[in-house]
């Protein structure tokens, strides 16, 4: 039987190119969208409903849903949390449905769902969202969320190593495939020999959250596969 | 003074994300568009109107041009060339216009004319379209052509080999560009140790074509700079 296909979508933009019908797709905001979805329901969290902008968190205000959101680094004024994945270790927020802004990470999310499943992707999921994959036995396709739909080099990175971790059950589709793969297996040893040069790694270096980064970096803190099933990613 | 920024859009559908109306835009597509570009204007071709299909080349049977197109790796039937590099070496074609039919590049062309100049880039004229574009002083921005505005490996390695060559006078500008020239610099050592892995690379192969490759792969070949002038490709 021939094995099932992985691609990759450096860009949102990008996935239109591809019938994603019957795949599952795997979206990647390393920093930090589903680094901190991972995070969260590791930690407890039940359900992420992922919105685009912190306007849009309105109409779930004063209804019992935990609010996440970010300017500049700093949690919105009135809102419960942040946007850093942190922010959720100490638990505490069982059951809770959390609501939680992220432009890049929502409409790359938007973008996936005609897929038959879409899960959240991170360093710190990588074997578990790998092996999720595999165990799926669907051809896959792994969408970087990017920056304002420009390619970034933490959610190809990322790419690539699911990639590689999928080499042996999956046949590699197209060059990004190979091209993150090779990056990933070149600086995998100390992924801040190549990070420190990346323009989100010194935008976030620049907000002073560098703890964020180092956890964003960090294979398998959060073992957990998010699914989003009915618009809110739950433990899959 | 601020150094002038290279930036490299992986695919053209990315090219829309960038203001390059002040620009100049490379636009590459080293299998085998750009390629034979410099071959033919290095050997002795004047101009080069380049259009997106066999069909399109219609209009110009008849009137003096040389046409150049394959399908299946053949040359069409009724056209003057086929779209090989090597097709141009012996020369014999002084003075002459050249309709080429090239799918990707041809597109990636259309899309870069509000830049204030656009040229093309292959690794045959690699040192001379770096140094015309240290020589502008302009901000760059580099247009991978790719298949079917997919990422490809070629383009990708050849944005990376550029983006390499202007390193001391620019500004790397964004993760494309730092993601491909560090899979440049990872294989330039022996580009074939990736590129045989590559989907161009293995679809030029099964049409038997190996001297394409190794020609297009080959730096500095051709060393002239193919700039696009009402619609026509000269040297620049």
């Amino acid at each position: 039987m021939a094995k099932p296909t992985v691609e990759v979508c450096l860009s949102p933009l990008l996935l239109k190119l591809t019938d994603i019908s019957e795949s599952i797709v795997v979206v990647i905001d390393v920093f930090r969208a589903t680094s901190t979805m991972c995070a969260a329901i590791f930690h407890g969290v039940e359900r992420i409903i992922p919105v685009e902008s912190i306007a849009a968190c309105g109409q779930y205000r004063g209804k019992g849903y935990l609010l996440a959101g970010e300017r500049g680094g700093e949690k919105v004024e009135g809102f419960d949390l942040g946007n850093s994945p942190l922010d959720y270790l100490s638990g505490g927020n069982q059951g809770k449905t959390l609501v939680l802004t992220t432009t890049n990470g929502t409409r790359a999310i938007e973008l996936a769902k005609g897929a038959a499943e879409v899960v959240a992707g991170a360093f710190v999921n990588l074997t578990a969202v790998s092996d999720h994959i595999k165990h799926s036995g669907r051809n896959a396709v792994l969408v970087c969320a990017g920056w304002k739909d420009k390619v970034n080099m933490e959610d190809t990175l990322l790419a690539g190593a699911i990639v590689n971790r999928l080499r042996r059950h999956y046949h590699s589709e197209g060059d990004a495939a190979l091209g993150s793969r090779q990056l990933f297996r070149n600086y995998r040893a100390n992924l801040n020999r190549i990070m420190r040069h990346a323009s989100h790694f010194q935008r976030l270096r620049g907000l002073g959250i560098n703890e964020d980064i180092d956890y964003c970096l960090t294979q398998d803190l959060a073992p957990v596969v998010p699914v989003l099933r009915e618009g809110a990613l739950v433990k899959g």
